[in-house]
């Protein structure tokens, strides 16, 4: 038998999730929060469970729940949608992600990715017969090049996938960003896929620039969303691809050969939880900026030198005054012999190295960062 | 903007169902139980969830569904599998097929299928690369003609694609079609997709043959299985795929960026009710065989012509006295003008012509049932 994904092995959250399980460890590796959903949203869907809502949602998702997304980005982005025809929602924004890069991408295609690079990328893009062109982003600031990028661009490139918030290391996309990436999409026919699982979760008072916020733009991309992380639900395994019609058509074609439909109980129950509790997206970022402060504060007379978390719920710490193990050695003896788990950066990388910089994710209880820094600091 | 499905459009289920919603017609169409899943299951689900059990699965599944699947598999069938190493928790079945079809097809791969053959069979092969190729099957049995199969082989075959309780037509693979299978897979170096996702509804006493009954078919099969047809919960999006090590590795390699993780609060409910509810599983069949002959005993005066149903919950019935119209235009007539929706066959054939025969079905209650065919009396 021969693998299609010879050099790809269990994902590093897996790995490291498993090891903090093993050891004990606080588990600040693989990014989910530590405190439960909303009880509103809880009940709701346990009385959408009870009440018999338990067959088939439409493919493309229930009308209530696809109407309090197309409001929610009317509000947040001021985009105007074409009803009906923008959002698809999806079995997690993997599976949307997954989708997205179907609809653009065939065989010999290549699609340009920034390393550090979620893991999903490149073997998606993969087994859709194409090629990922990886340009680095560096330390301490990870801005992207683009000028390397318009290098980089051939006649067989078909799509740029970014990510802002990004994970792993917390920075955001500027509005020049974006205005250079539009720039580049139209002059050279290529297409956006842009990942913005983050997006409710931004620090210091900078604005999410969302492609939702840049219409010419959008008209070339595929927006992927999760509820998983603005509700703390990762397990429900809800998120939503936001796109033109044309796209949407396609990627809902793709979609319902891949999933089909999504867990129907939790759609119905995030629409109300849509409709009657805004102020939970709203109150997001702070949230998690005091979380954020928090682990910071808490690091502030330990040897890793702190990195700047603009958005996201992980901030990536610098080791090097520690220890000069490689950072996936670092990671599996800080979970074994310190007690606490860690994601090293390397397996985003193209070549598999990185800096001596790890990942902590923040979505924890105070206690959990304080007792996590307690033993970081005593490095 | 160049479409990779041109010739699909959105799947005949989806538009049956919104056909049927539109003109308050009875559906009998796309296949989902009218009741609902069993109570112990609902008010489990909604523990795990009031008590917080809400982030990511594993990857692969949750241990506790993981270790009863297995068990469950070994009662049913007395196949000994390499726990821990042999399934895969999906988000439905169509995700199972998916990534099955993935772990297999590369580019210039053929895939045996046979007609009438399950929509998403066909787009997931295109998809990986590879091209189906398609054995029809005849009314009234459906046999498959295994001359042919030999026949159409070709050193470019990679797979072939079964389905046994067969949706539509609702026949079963004998214990000869397995052997025969098994024979042609080992003496050309194929392998087996087995959509099994009706598995314990068959009629009469008739035993499901199981890819899991045969040791040495297996060891080069990927199985796929529902729980949503098993516990009448087809929008919690829950199957598995049972295979052997080296291609349970392959496929969980694809799982982890298709969808991640599937929702966890139902996997952990139906390992529950897997344990303490075994009856649900055994009592199954019959409780689908009375629904089956509520259908056909209330037919019975009608001019439809009932083919035999042996398994899964759909009816066909033969028209050709009734009308002569194509047969979607006769389910569209009979959606708008009578009241019940039911699936034309076309869309599961190649060539999308069939005979004057759709499919009807039968996971309703009585009283729907009977309201159904007392209108299908009068045509
Ligand atoms: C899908 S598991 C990974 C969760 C996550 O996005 C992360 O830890 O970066
Ligand atoms: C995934 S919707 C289709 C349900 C079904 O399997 C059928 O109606 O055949």
């Amino acid at each position: 038998f021969h693998s299609k994904l010879n050099n790809v092995a269990v994902s590093i959250f897996t790995e490291m999730s498993m090891l903090a399980n093993q050891h004990g460890a606080i588990n600040l590796s693989q990014g989910f929060p530590e405190f439960d959903t909303p009880e509103l949203l809880k009940s709701t869907v346990n009385e959408f469970i009870a009440s018999g809502k338990n067959q088939y949602a439409p493919s493309i998702g229930t009308p209530e729940l696809l109407a309090q997304v197309e409001q929610l980005i009317h509000r947040q982005y001021a985009m105007p949608l074409n009803p009906g025809q923008s959002v698809t929602i999806t079995s997690g924004a993997t599976e949307a992600l997954w989708c997205a890069i179907q609809t653009l991408v065939t065989s010999g295609d290549e699609v340009i990715v920034f390393d550090p690079a979620y893991d999903s990328y490149e073997p998606a893009v993969a087994l859709a017969g194409g090629r990922c062109i990886h340009i680095p982003m560096l330390a301490p600031d990870y801005k992207i090049d683009w000028q390397q990028v318009e290098e980089v661009i051939t006649n067989k490139t078909k799509a740029i996938i970014i990510n802002s918030p990004h994970n792993p290391t917390g920075t955001l996309l500027t509005e020049q960003d974006m205005q250079t990436v539009e720039k580049l999409v139209w002059e050279n026919d290529l297409y956006l896929i842009s990942d913005e699982v983050y997006e409710f979760i931004t620090f210091d008072g900078r604005q999410h620039e969302s492609v939702l916020r840049f219409p010419k733009l959008f008209e070339r991309s595929l927006v992927v969303s999760s509820f998983g992380k603005t509700f703390h639900c990762t397990g429900w395994k809800l998120g939503y691809c936001t796109a033109p019609p044309e796209l949407t058509d396609e990627f809902r074609k793709i979609h319902q050969y891949v999933t089909f439909a999504s867990f129907t109980p939790a759609q119905l129950g995030i629409a109300k939880m849509l409709q009657q509790e805004p102020s939970h997206i709203t109150e997001l970022a702070g949230f998690y900026q005091s979380k954020r402060d928090c682990l910071v504060n808490a690091l502030q007379d330990s040897r890793f030198k702190l990195l700047n978390s603009q958005g996201t719920y992980f901030l990536l710490v610098d080791y090097s005054e520690i220890s000069q193990k490689s950072d996936r050695d670092f990671c599996h003896w800080l979970t074994k012999e310190k007690g606490v788990a860690a994601i090293p950066l390397s397996p985003f990388y193209e070549n598999q190295t990185s800096d001596k910089i790890v990942r902590l994710c923040f979505a924890k209880n105070e206690n959990t960062l304080l007792n996590a820094a307690e033993k970081l600091c005593q490095l």
